[in-house]
């Protein structure tokens, strides 16, 4: 379903325990990136966006690449169609895609990968490309007007996704048990990566990258283990 | 904000670590339902009802009540106004609401405990009980029509109310931090309700009993960290 042009690399969280911020993902960031100049980032998942922004340009600049932050623009939608690469971040998905349809700029990020702008989601971000948000981990601490997403991928992705603790004393659903829930209500299969793991797309293949591997949930099938470097296309399209 | 005539108890989760179900809230129970001899049960927020509604009504007969499930009714407004007591069972919060509203008689509960009915909330039951569910830990596997609640209390609950764990190497956020971004969103001060915890509304006084206590989140101020048996009027309405 995801098309030839898209390229895209769908990061399952921005820090592993111990490492700095986006240090597992800079080598598959740079690879996506090739040639480009500079990313224009969306902030929009935490509240300080000028925080957030600071943060994401002292990483790119460190890479050599500039950064321009999406708030930073009068005209969103233009910022978005003179942009190299878009990097959208993690937060809470809610709240970053409500702002995605308070600005209006779904339609034109669409538009724009689809002309071959790479694209880069963490956390968040990476929930916000697919077609809804409905296996976000996060609160909804706001209502968008819809849980409709991008969209540029054919299946959902849980990020950060957890394996069971078989210590816990704690009584509420595994991630797991949340996502059988899902496939009740929903037909769309569902990735969870772990944290260290991220998904390549380009050339119409969606490969699996990074380390920790990924769990695939499809009704009426069980769960599949898989390890990186793989192809998931048997799996999702 | 809650009103003199409501009788609500809301508890955390449905069975506590090593215990059955319901065991912790058995005494409570009781006394919410006084001289009362049954209950009316709403399975919606698991996918299979009759399984679901078949736990609860062992558990109730156990006690010496009787339980009727809502879905055994053709008219769920009618069996609403009619019952005793309603207990709603936890569940997905999202697709508890959802059914709700599909239902329509999110009004017809509204009106019945605002003329005594007692009404018994475990987890998502007691989530569909605030103003809205945006303090829900679950994932948004559908889509309600909107995320306002019942609102029978002017606060909101977070169930199964999670401490962070010292040596978690985890990085999505903890439920603090899903909670204070919650408050940079929003006016309305959250209950964090630790598994084994409850609430007792009644007479306009809101109680917090059960073990493992509370911690209270509000705009403007450091968390507070509440121990049963305590009356909570000073921090929420």
């Amino acid at each position: 379903m995801t098309q030839a042009a898209y390229r895209l690399l769908l990061i399952s969280n921005s820090a592993l325990y111990g490492g700095g911020y986006l240090d597992h993902a800079e080598a598959e960031i740079r690879d996506l990136l090739g040639g480009r100049k500079g990313v224009l980032f969306v902030p929009y998942a935490l509240g300080d966006w000028k925080i957030y922004a600071a943060k994401a340009r002292e990483r790119f600049e460190a890479m050599g690449y500039t950064l321009n932050s999406i708030h930073e623009s009068a005209n969103p939608q233009a910022a978005i169609e003179s942009a190299e690469a878009l990097f959208i971040g993690g937060g809470n998905t809610f709240r970053l895609l409500d702002r995605l349809y308070g600005f209006d700029v779904l339609e034109c990020v669409r538009q724009r990968v689809g002309a071959g702008m790479p694209y880069l989601g963490a956390s968040a971000g990476s929930n916000v490309a697919c077609p809804t948000i409905r296996t976000t981990n996060d609160m909804p601490i706001v209502e968008p007007p819809s849980l409709k997403a991008l969209g540029l991928v054919g299946f959902q992705i849980n990020p950060h996704f957890l394996d069971p603790d078989p210590n816990s004393r704690h009584m509420g659903e595994t991630r797991e048990e949340r996502i059988i829930q899902f496939l009740e209500e929903n037909e769309m299969p569902v990735v969870g990566l772990r944290e260290g793991a991220m998904l390549r797309v380009e050339q119409g293949r969606i490969q699996l990258k990074g380390s920790s591997g990924a769990r695939i949930f499809r009704r009426g099938h069980d769960p599949v283990e898989v390890k990186p470097v793989a192809d998931l296309s048997d799996y999702v399209s």
